[in-house]
């Protein structure tokens, strides 16, 4: 770069001296010979300055989320229900903000040094040439307009106050990938139709109609002169697109807690994992509708389809990102031996799945979707080429980070109610809001539900859909969208209001959960065995049913993944040999894993369940399992003193997934046996445990064949 | 702040223009109207545009760790033993820095503006006032000097260049927290006195030994002409503490893969543990000698004691700190029944161990150091409440991030000899930092041996001194220590020598640690087990021994802990309703946990041994129990095949610790029978599993009493 043709004078402001009389002193009393021995002395101390504040700042955090979990064992030991974690992490940010807000004064002491310049642009990196050396700035974002005069007195505010990409790029991976990871439930595929229809369809619809409400709303602000300051359509839009995103992981541990009916659980779960997706793309595309150069803000044909190739663009490709990478860690999984080493395995599965999120955000595509579909597809693929302690690590990393990131993330929501400092808080604005929403959602569950009902053999009920309808909370995806940028007045009110939204939703809705389930006279308490042993006595032919269920295109995709997929990239599943041409013999035998023979058996008896490892069936047969092992083994001995140190209360879901994992080998190897081996091409070869002397319960495999 | 009284006139290269082709055709045709808005938008792509360069540098990371982990498993499949996966991480580390430096050409894109001002000194946070609106900059730091000019060109390799302080704060604190807590071992509290000489009394004298002969090899070099700028005899010192630092994890991992006597082990890794620690506050100390209004960098009585008084204050807060922290957590576990919710207390494990270092760093301690003693502490207290999901979790979690980060900073040790861009390279200099590193380390070794053996029941052979003295590579801390500050001519060439120093340890050092062993005639192959085993031949004779062997400082400290602390943080150990005075009965009472009664057999067992739930004793106990169980259970099962997938050669350290917890529980089940029950205050209620039959080997607490 050319050196500096113009020179520049920059003002250093007294306060500097006077803040800090150490720096100073060493100031005056410098020689000639010295300044870089003192330069560097002081910028060492003003920099240890402002590490020990970070420190500080970050301690709060996690102090609070200290304070958080003591607070939630406590609830869970009492058994309150009234208020989740969630709930509570945003109390005790509540707390602290105001605490921060009102209770601490701290000294003017800023070392900000103020440099006014007339450069017309603010680049990412900045290097001040301060006598003859260079130090390197980068860009942390824009101070408050208006505010530069006060930016001092809301220092200690400024501080806690994280960059909105921290959300994006470090908060929000984890819990969408857990959220994908944790997806592997065969409920969730049997509803899949009916879950993309609320999370595109409804998405779309919920955001337009929010859009639509607001729009009114705004205009008539503007006639009563309570506007601001601009709001255009596509900031309408903006804002339902960030509100329709509904929060996986609150309506997840309550259902899951309060144990309700697994369709509702799995149309709930998967509409709202996925509908965080396409939150995210509905609103970037939204941002890339307003056509910068024009400042019209109308709409525009062309424009609007440019939006919506963005759109699908940017989805597919996050999701072939995401799905490729999870498949190339299935394929690496497989064809080495790296089960051997769990630890090397686990580094693996986290590595590559950490580089979807920066491969997609270096490709320009969205790291958070390409994340999500990566944890599917590790869940279904990968997940069953690792070792039993693998697949115990990465659930349970994955559930920490998620369970670390979440509550952070609530936390720092209501945190921000009083250390944000450019708050717009319309009323007119914020019951509007709350309307539309309440509006969104309902011309998102039940018009939608009617039309899916006309298709569904298994209806969704009346019920089914209040409880969808009032289990709409918003959250941390909600959230993170609407920080990420409060440059302008419309922005600025919308975050404002979005934060309320998530708070009401949260303490209201996610409070009244259970009193809503038994008013609708929801089935709470289903357990998934017992569901699930419901089911099984019913025979092969509800199953089969399930399977017709699904609409043609899923039938097909099924049959796909189960025949070729599975195969090539686990180690389960029918041998290649047996689903492709015999021309291909050769490769076939090549990609098979000589595991795959062994499982053979399950050809005929999996050709719906493509899940067969999944928790739900494992648990199912491993009951059966553990019941034939007489003899008091630890994995029952576990069982049961796990059981007893829940009190016999609602069980932990960590404790659930480990037990499930447990005994997930377990099942195996007790149902292999018990299959009639129909195939006589490669007979198992290793039989080594006695059959279940008395099945306590009819076997749906054996039921069937 | 006042708002700065003087314009500044500043520089925007026209670079910047021709670079960004679309800015710059905005920046053209914009009017008046929307300037914030075309700001804003060049803004975001440019910041969008920095991220993605960021995404894609990281990325470069994510996929050496990958490379390296599977180059790994290829090592660990083969059985290669010549080269550890450190020294391939530096290697692959290597080759992409080369491919980075002279593959890689960047077009010189970078929107760096650059501002000339004549203020003093480099602040850590600068406003920049753009046309009336505020932009918040932060230091990243000085760009090496004199190459203003050239920075553009070395974009690419300045951009994969970490922040140093990413080491101290990110990358080394999951390191040694996993060292402390990993430390939890009979034979380091047996040779305690020989570790704290080592790591305290050793790494002074290396750092004087290897400071002098620096200090001899500069002053020749000045003579010679060949140094280049100042370097005093700080500097030498400061150069001796942090070469002086050895590396726990490379140590570690090839003994412990070696099985390598326990205590020649426990030797090696407790000093190199703690002499991390050491080395640190040491380096910290050195750089606060220098008088830095007082150019003199001569001896000075009162500086010196200044310095040591501040090693002192340092060193005993963060120690003080860590303990506490340690404790508290200890304390939050035993009186609350959070064991019930795993996951809530692995994260509080993990917040409160987090925090530590936080707080460290937040009261001007060294957070590094403050981890060290929490990871100790939590392991002697708080490991014995966690329940054993948590025990597992919090180990395997910890074993991760340590894995991941060495292999990281590895990695970029390699990296950085090619993308650093200030090396100084001075082959006097070089060599002379050879030699004095082996004369510093032989220096540490034979005499201290030779003092500890006076003293020393259980001598310290000759050989053994030896492979200390080849053992003594250096790594992650030397290397986090010098690349913390290379703003001198004198930190550059240490920084480049330190470089030079690690890559020849870990390569040639330990590549031939088998070679060493083996000459030496050190055995090999020990199974912790069997060390075990022989030693219970000999009977509570020897035992009784080693007790005595301890100096009495270390005694009095064991019977404290024993009787005292152990009961009072954790569910084990006798109830201090015993060890109390009476006149404390209903403290006592209220203090002790039910379990401890149930626990009082092992009182009087295990009053050396105040570490009874540690791996190496329960996995001698586990073989026993499992044994008995003849019905052939998962547990037995498990270890079967996963002895057997190791193929029978150096079974990997992350299955054998989870091995050992596994069996935990077990052992402690199976143990607890077989113990007489000469306390009858509280017989144990609780007897389940029947004894085992035929113990095959001598049971050493049945011989003791």
């Amino acid at each position: 770069m050319g050196a500096a043709p113009g020179g520049c004078r920059c003002v250093k402001p007294s306060k500097l001296l006077l803040s800090l009389p150490l720096l100073s002193a060493f100031l005056l009393v410098r020689g000639e010979s010295n300044v870089h021995a003192m330069d560097n002395a002081a910028t060492e101390m003003m920099a240890e300055e402002s590490h020990r504040q970070d420190s500080a700042n970050l301690l709060i955090f996690i102090m609070l989320l200290t304070l958080t979990i003591l607070t939630i064992w406590l609830f869970k030991h009492q058994r309150f229900r009234f208020l989740h974690e969630t709930g509570l992490a945003m109390i005790y940010g509540l707390l602290v903000g105001v605490i921060l807000r009102f209770g601490v004064h701290v000294p003017q002491s800023t070392s900000d040094v103020m440099l006014s310049c007339a450069h017309n642009a603010s680049p990412p990196t900045l290097l001040v040439n301060v006598s003859g050396r260079f130090y390197e700035y980068s860009l942390k974002g824009e101070v408050s307009r208006g505010k530069g005069h006060q930016v001092q007195d809301d220092e200690m505010l400024r501080k806690v106050t994280f960059d909105p990409e921290v959300f994006f790029n470090i908060l929000l991976p984890p819990i969408i990938f857990h959220a994908g990871y944790s997806l592997k439930r065969r409920h969730f595929f049997r509803n899949i139709g009916s879950i993309l229809a609320y999370a595109f369809m409804g998405t779309v619809i919920s955001c337009l109609f929010i859009g639509l409400i607001m729009y009114g709303v705004v205009s008539f602000m503007k006639i009563v002169g309570q506007l601001g300051g601009d709001f255009y359509f596509t900031d309408c839009l903006f804002f339902g697109a960030i509100i329709s995103a509904t929060d996986p992981v609150t309506v997840l541990a309550i259902f899951h807690e309060l144990k309700v009916d697994v369709d509702l659980y799995a149309l709930l779960f998967g509409e709202s994992v996925l509908n965080d997706a396409v939150a995210i793309i509905l609103s970037s595309s939204i941002v890339a509708y307003q056509p910068a150069g024009d400042n019209s803000h109308s709409f525009e044909g062309m424009a609007m389809l440019k939006s919506f190739g963005i759109f699908m663009g940017v989805f597919s490709g996050s999701l072939a990102l995401g799905v490729a990478t999870g498949v190339m860690t299935a394929l690496v999984t497989k064809f080495t031996k790296l089960r051997d080493f769990p630890l090397l395995e686990t580094a693996l599965f986290f590595l590559m799945s950490w580089s979807t999120f920066l491969l997609a955000e270096a490709c320009g595509f969205t790291g958070v979707v390409a994340v999500l579909f990566c944890g599917i597809t590790q869940a279904h693929y990968t997940y069953n080429n690792l070792s039993p302690e693998s697949q115990d690590r990465t659930k349970q990393l994955f559930e920490l980070l998620d369970f670390l990131a979440e509550n952070f993330i609530f936390s720092y929501m209501g945190l921000t109610l009083f250390s944000f400092q450019s708050h717009v808080f319309n009323p007119l604005f914020i019951i509007g809001a709350f309307v539309a929403v309440f509006l969104g959602r309902a011309a998102n569950i039940y018009p939608l539900s009617f039309l899916l009902n006309l298709g569904r053999k298994n209806k969704i009920g009346n019920n089914f859909q209040h409880v969808m309808m009032f289990a709409g909370l918003r959250g941390a995806m909600a959230f993170a969208l609407s920080i990420r940028d409060t440059e302008t007045y419309a922005r600025q009110m919308m975050f404002s209001t979005t934060l309320l939204i998530v708070f009401f939703t949260v303490w209201i809705c996610g409070g009244g959960t259970t009193a809503m389930l038994s008013f609708m006279s929801i089935p709470v308490g289903v357990d998934s065995d017992q569901e699930n042993s419901s089911s099984t006595a019913l025979g092969g032919s509800q199953r089969r049913n399930t399977k017709h269920e699904s609409a043609w295109p899923f039938r097909i995709w099924y049959n796909f993944d189960h025949n070729y997929l599975k195969p090539l990239l686990t180690h389960s599943g029918p041998p290649l040999t047996a689903t492709l041409p015999s021309c291909c013999g050769p490769l076939a035998r090549c990609l098979t894993s000589p595991q795959a023979y062994e499982n053979e058996g399950q050809l005929y008896d999996d050709d719906f369940d493509f899940n067969p490892n999944e928790a739900n069936v494992s648990s199912m047969y491993a009951d059966v399992t553990v019941s034939t092992d007489s003899s008091g083994s630890h994995t029952t001995n576990r069982k049961r003193s796990s059981t007893a140190s829940t009190g016999g209360g609602p069980t932990d879901e960590g404790m659930d997934h480990e037990l499930a994992l447990a005994e997930h080998e377990v099942a195996i190897r007790g149902t292999r046996l018990v299959l009639p081996m129909d195939d006589p091409v490669e007979p198992p070869t290793t039989v080594t445990l006695p059959p279940p002397p008395s099945p306590p319960r009819s076997d749906p495999r054996r039921h069937r064949l």
